[in-house]
């Protein structure tokens, strides 16, 4: 049995390697439970990030995780999913105050206990923790209890342009260390930057770039932005010129959002697979560096981008499938920068999980008393093996 | 085999009640791969919250997840700890990164991997979050990797009297829907406002009170004083002194600090429980009226101080315990009051865990699927129930 959200997912969680059942749950669709004083919103497996925010229009709240694509929150929730504002706001993980969930032999868990919000609790196992990250392997999602923030009451957003990689990341390191509550702070490689410059028709340096957005109050905002740029010029970065209305801010947005696009326009007629490490900030220049360096070597067109906040980088990787030297070639890096990512303390996913691809560096990640541990939870959770076979252990 | 760490836990978890062996980790006490720029460290169980916030002063960095108690690390994960601090930062389980585990075989698991300490991550099951809060039923935490945050630039604090504890609840509501980053908000009720006020020699009036606390810069503090001040005055809130110097805020957080000292002194020779109910905020002006009046109608003292940023209070019972009779309505009350919360939508334990106290309320709380799911972990990692047996579940 695969659960299916939106099949946005880039490891082939939704793929029925084994044959079976697929589940398209998009027509349940109900959004319920709305409280605003209690920030909380439930959500049924139809419902996208995109819909729901919609939904949430003039309440003053909204829902921050933000993948690139409009997914499922339901599929959100099944991989972890987490995006530009995690930074600031978190991953899925601490989002998620209670799940609905069909489990394989038909009954029915509320992971915090039936019709529970309470924004925290010490009652027993985690277990909502637990099937955030599952992968469709323990279970179907049928509603997710969601956490909602309240709507900045002012933005600003800019784009610098440093000297170099480790200048923009020495940077993020002194802005978060400052203490400034950065809502986003995203990295571009020089390739990235050039080619979300040409795509999205912007006139950006090709030069390691920052896309930094600040949420605060009025004043507050000023602040930030002043700390904000001190540390950039600091760095040796451009001076940010601060879009504040809604429209200058989405387009600046519009442009980082499209980065795959803006990736695969690069070589028309290809392929893109994104890699998806995570390591400590301290160690991201080195990491960064060295992969760069491996692209060059190994002949590959890959531009990053990262949730450099996170120490959460990808490497979009452009390639014509057919052409197996390359295929082979492009799997190698792939398998390579997350054996550098393992090397420097991090994770072979900060954000994608596991699916089809990552499993043997899966293995590697944790040893094998974790990989143990966590064979234990699925088969007694699923003794039959029936939820999501040849995914993620 | 019970694992103990300073023995400050509320519920009787480290009670041996089927005999055994307690193992007292607090020898094992480095603290080591302290990381400025990634804000992490790795302590292990003899290491206190106190003792790590002295080991990093001077580092511009602190840990601020802060129960009454001066407790273990390791124990505070184990019991998925909070305290005042985590309507900004969190309680235990989003600053835990990783776990080094002995499991009931002897075996060592990391639950996020060998050395691995990334921000976020998506490969497998969320290890970290199920030992959070395991209560030594799953193993032995023999050491913590922890997430940092970066000290504050200017901090100020301040009391506020309010009309009615329904005040005080509507004021917090407003404070977050605002936005205004407030690092701690606490409630006391009108006789823990007395008893603190008597006890640690301040001046409070007997009515329902905020302690609040405001993180920021300088100039980003002036402006949140002046918006939580609004608000406060909207709600008919005494207008707050701010204490800025680091004594005087001091002796105000000792105050409330000392709020279980200060109840037991309302009864020389009396011994105190502590309920800990957490429930969605829109409720809790609602439960904490009721519960006020069915303490009234059982004759009992518990005076009342809450999270109340969290939705999470509560009620300090003093009592004579060899009074039979108040003894059995301490427990009927807790249970009531374990109850009412459960009817809100709440948790029977906010913070203080499961225990021995507790079980009865957990299956209500959860429902059959939802133990049973607990039980089938329990019983996978810890076939042989060797691990601190007779608890939780
Ligand atoms: C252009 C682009 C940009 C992206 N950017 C990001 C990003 O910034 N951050 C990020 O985290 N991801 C990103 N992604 C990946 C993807 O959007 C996320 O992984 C998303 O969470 C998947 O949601 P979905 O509903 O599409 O799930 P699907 O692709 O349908 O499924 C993914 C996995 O979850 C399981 N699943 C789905 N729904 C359920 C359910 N209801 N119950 C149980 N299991 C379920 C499936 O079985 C499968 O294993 C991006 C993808 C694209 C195409
Ligand atoms: C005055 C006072 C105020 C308090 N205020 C708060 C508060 O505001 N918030 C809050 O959350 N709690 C509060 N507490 C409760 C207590 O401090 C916490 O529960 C704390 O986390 C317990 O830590 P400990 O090291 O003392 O654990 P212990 O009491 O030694 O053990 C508690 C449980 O954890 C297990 N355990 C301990 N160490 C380990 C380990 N290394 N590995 C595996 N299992 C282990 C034990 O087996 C037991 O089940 C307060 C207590 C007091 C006395």
């Amino acid at each position: 049995m695969v659960p299916f959200g939106t099949g946005t997912g880039l490891e082939g969680g939704v793929n029925a390697v084994q044959g079976g059942v697929c589940f398209d749950l998009s027509r349940m669709a109900a959004i319920s439970e709305l409280s605003l004083e209690d920030f909380s919103v439930a959500v049924e497996p139809g419902v996208t990030r995109k819909a729901l925010n919609s939904h949430l229009r003039g309440t003053g709240l909204w829902f921050p995780v933000d993948p690139g694509a409009d997914a499922s929150l339901c599929g959100m929730a099944a991989t972890g999913a987490s995006g530009t504002n995690a930074v600031r706001y978190g991953t899925m993980r601490p989002n998620v105050l209670n799940l609905r969930v069909v489990l394989p032999d038909g009954s029915l868990l509320h992971t915090a206990g039936p019709g529970r919000q309470a924004r925290k609790s010490a009652a027993g196992y985690d277990l909502t923790s637990l099937f955030v990250g599952s992968e469709g392997t323990l279970g179907f999602l049928t509603q997710a209890t969601l956490r909602l923030h309240p709507l900045p009451e002012a933005v600003a957003a800019a784009v610098c342009s440093f000297p170099s990689v480790q200048a923009a990341v020495a940077c993020t390191v002194q802005v978060l260390q400052a203490a400034v509550p950065v809502a986003r702070i995203e990295l571009l490689d020089e390739v990235m930057a050039g080619a979300c410059s040409r795509y999205s028709r912007l006139e950006l340096p090709e030069a390691a770039t920052l896309f930094l957005e600040l949420h605060g109050s009025q004043q507050g905002l000023a602040e930030q932005q002043q700390q904000a740029e001190e540390l950039v010029r600091l760095h040796g970065g451009s001076i940010p010129a601060w879009a504040r209305a809604q429209e200058e801010r989405e387009q600046l947005w519009s442009a980082r959002h499209s980065a795959w696009f803006a990736a695969l326009a690069l070589r028309p007629g290809c392929q893109g697979y994104s890699t998806d490490v995570c390591v400590p900030i301290s160690r991201l220049p080195g990491v960064v560096v060295e992969t760069q360096r491996d692209l060059r070597d190994s002949g590959l067109t890959g531009p990053m981008v990262g949730h450099v906040g996170d120490g959460n980088f990808h490497c979009i990787l452009v390639f014509r499938p057919e052409d197996t030297d390359e295929a082979q070639r492009v799997h190698d890096f792939a398998e390579r920068l997350g054996r550098r990512a393992l090397a420097a303390g991090g994770t072979c996913t900060g954000e994608h999980g596991v699916g089809l691809g990552k499993r043997a560096l899966l293995r590697e990640e944790l040893g094998p008393q974790g990989l143990d541990t966590m064979r234990r939870i699925k088969a007694a959770l699923d003794p039959h093996h029936l939820m999501n076979p040849g995914k993620v252990l």
